[in-house]
């Protein structure tokens, strides 16, 4: 079965075409500068190719028409017509309480995703417009979406529940939800299966960390908390993004310098985290180069970082009552020993002994804790796109 | 030694007359609507005494004037003569980052008061009025300042800093300050005597939970991090006010809504909580009653508090590696058992073994723990007025 997954931004498009069973990825890239002019980044991992193309892309459908002709181009294709393609999986940010899994696309998932925009105005509508042009250009292809927000929806009403008028959640829909589930998700799976034992008895805490962050308790193989919250500002410092905050903070600032409160949020989104912190960048290996030549604020902003998320090992251990597994995932989970090491060592005291050598490790699925350690340290690289086709084969094939 | 200590609020003033040697309490009392009409209670311990006058109050000088009149009454005083009063401590809400301890209060700290005003802007120009007026009606007595901030600024930099543009500190001193001082460090030091060991060696959590609620982590006796921030709005749900939050939710109310930032922080610190949720009552003894008969979100409320203590003292574990005692403290801390057990159960996998017999218990020093437990879990009675009086009294008697 070959899969196509798509996940599109307001003005990209990333794909991946691939067999989720035996896991093969035929090939993949990314459409960036949609409404622009637009260009074209295709990849063909058996080969090693690596092409790119400057195409017109007005909307999202030039940008589809365009993936589909570099996969059944004679020269860098992979497939002979767009026959091959068995279905469309399409990754959307926000499910809102409507889906708490993966769902067909059909006109009333349409609707739905549509009511949910409110609760993510950048992002669903670039989800919904990917989902039209592929609709538009492959009429007769099954398509499935499937949600950061799902796996999420497991969650007990005092995880999700924020201590605000009641009527904001009855009416307005105001709640956690939490994002990055797919990722979770998948690691959360993949920890079971490399400590050889059912998910339903594990209690793992699963640490999504990169440019975005989130941290989940997943209970069981369900989520019973998550970070992020009501939008993906929320939780622990992120690359530009503040995390929670203490609402007094922008009443202050925004009396003080007349800041409204688009003028405030683009700040805590665009201009906070460690970026906001150290001044040097929102990425880590700048930081960590940075601290290491003497930079004081970039070894504080690393530092605030890695004390948010430990505490938040925590926080989910006391949530869970204990803790099986801890994972790190996504470009700074998989990449950053030491900010690995930051956050597991000291944590003797719940059964957490990391190794120091198996931590000297990136971008491969392997245990960090040492032998002994009661709680299982992971680094498991995530892998969205397998979670998104294997869903989409799933429902596809029901 | 007879100090006397003031907690002068907006329109409201609490004094006490005590001994902090022997920690008798001669007299104690209230002043209300202070600007409106006036309204004195006054009581004395030892005779059980309570009175109540009408007195005009247009200014806190003349409710210190009835205070002082109430102190030195042939009827219900306790004094002679307002000679007998050694020294005035004053509670203060915010010391920002000048004052790590108490002071004596001079021109050059009136200013310093004066220049945190920004940062407390209901709290500290009551305490300056109260201070102000102190100062009028006994010119010659000497003052002391204790800030609820103070404890809390030996905290590291990774628990103070907001992953915020770092100029924000800088310039306009954003940062956790935290509050109830003067409160986690009362109950941490009485933790440390009634395990008997030295403070320096122990890793004590302190929740102070009431009204208003904040957790604290008190590493060898320091302050290390703390649950409120840069306002007492910050950390767990509580009565009326919200706790941390997502900034988002912030942008999408106020745009649904209308709301200004004033009126969007007046609901998050008047109508949130435990209030907010459960639509029943600010008041923990409500709550329970409501969800005894069967108010689901009035258990909601009680159980989405409970879950945020639990979380931090989680939390605050991992940021000391680890915990020898946890305390409860304050209304809810003292006198509410069942939310006791619901924090501190599920955490043996730290070495937290509650008694329900021993937890049975309210409003004195008691050790709640199994014998078996190797974190001791204890209920303190808060004192923050002994806490001013032996502060006021140290730093005169130097």
């Amino acid at each position: 079965m070959k899969v196509l997954v798509i996940n599109a931004g307001s003005s990209s498009l990333k794909y991946q075409l691939m067999d989720p069973d035996t896991e093969e990825v035929f090939a993949k890239g990314l459409c960036e500068r949609i409404g622009i002019d637009g260009r074209l980044t295709h990849k063909v991992p058996a080969t090693d190719g690596k092409y790119e193309f400057d195409i017109p892309m007005p909307t999202h459908a030039e940008a589809i028409q365009a993936v589909l002709d570099a996969l059944t181009s004679a020269e860098h294709g992979v497939i002979k017509s767009m026959d091959e393609i068995d279905a469309v999986g399409h990754r959307v940010v926000h499910g809102g309480e409507k889906f708490a899994g993966s769902v067909k696309i059909d006109q009333a998932v349409m609707d739905a995703l549509e009511e949910c925009i409110p609760l993510a105005p950048l992002h669903n509508p670039a989800n919904i417009t990917g989902i039209r042009a592929c609709q538009k250009v492959m009429p007769n292809v099954p398509m499935v979406g499937v949600f950061d927000t799902a796996f999420h929806q497991t969650m007990p009403a005092k995880s999700y529940i924020y201590a605000l008028p009641y009527e904001y959640y009855e009416n307005d829909k105001v709640r956690r939800y939490g994002f990055h589930g797919t990722s979770h998700k998948y690691v959360a799976g993949r920890a079971a299966a490399m400590l050889g034992r059912p998910i339903e008895e594990l209690k793992i805490i699963t640490c999504h960390l990169g440019n975005g962050s989130s941290v989940s308790a997943v209970d069981g193989g369900k989520s019973m908390d998550t970070s992020m919250g009501f939008t993906p500002l929320a939780g622990v410092p992120m690359g530009t993004r503040s995390g929670d905050l203490d609402a007094g903070i922008l009443e202050y600032l925004m009396n003080k310098y007349g800041y409204d409160i688009k003028e405030m949020l683009n700040i805590l989104n665009k201009k906070s985290g460690v970026q906001g912190i150290s001044g040097v960048s929102s990425d880590f290996r700048d930081l960590e180069t940075a601290a290491k030549e003497g930079n004081e604020r970039a070894a504080l902003a690393l530092e605030a970082f890695q004390y948010s998320v430990k505490k938040l090992v925590g926080a989910y251990a006391a949530a869970m009552g204990g803790v099986d597994a801890i994972v790190f995932t996504a470009g700074v989970g998989e990449n950053d020993g030491p900010t690995r090491m930051a956050i597991a060592s000291g944590l003797e005291f719940m059964g957490v002994k990391m190794d120091a050598e198996a931590n000297n490790v990136r971008g491969k699925e392997a245990v960090i804790s040492a032998a002994d350690s009661k709680v299982k340290v992971l680094l498991i690289p995530t892998n969205e796109e397998l979670m998104i086709a294997r869903d989409t084969a799933e429902i596809v094939g029901k």
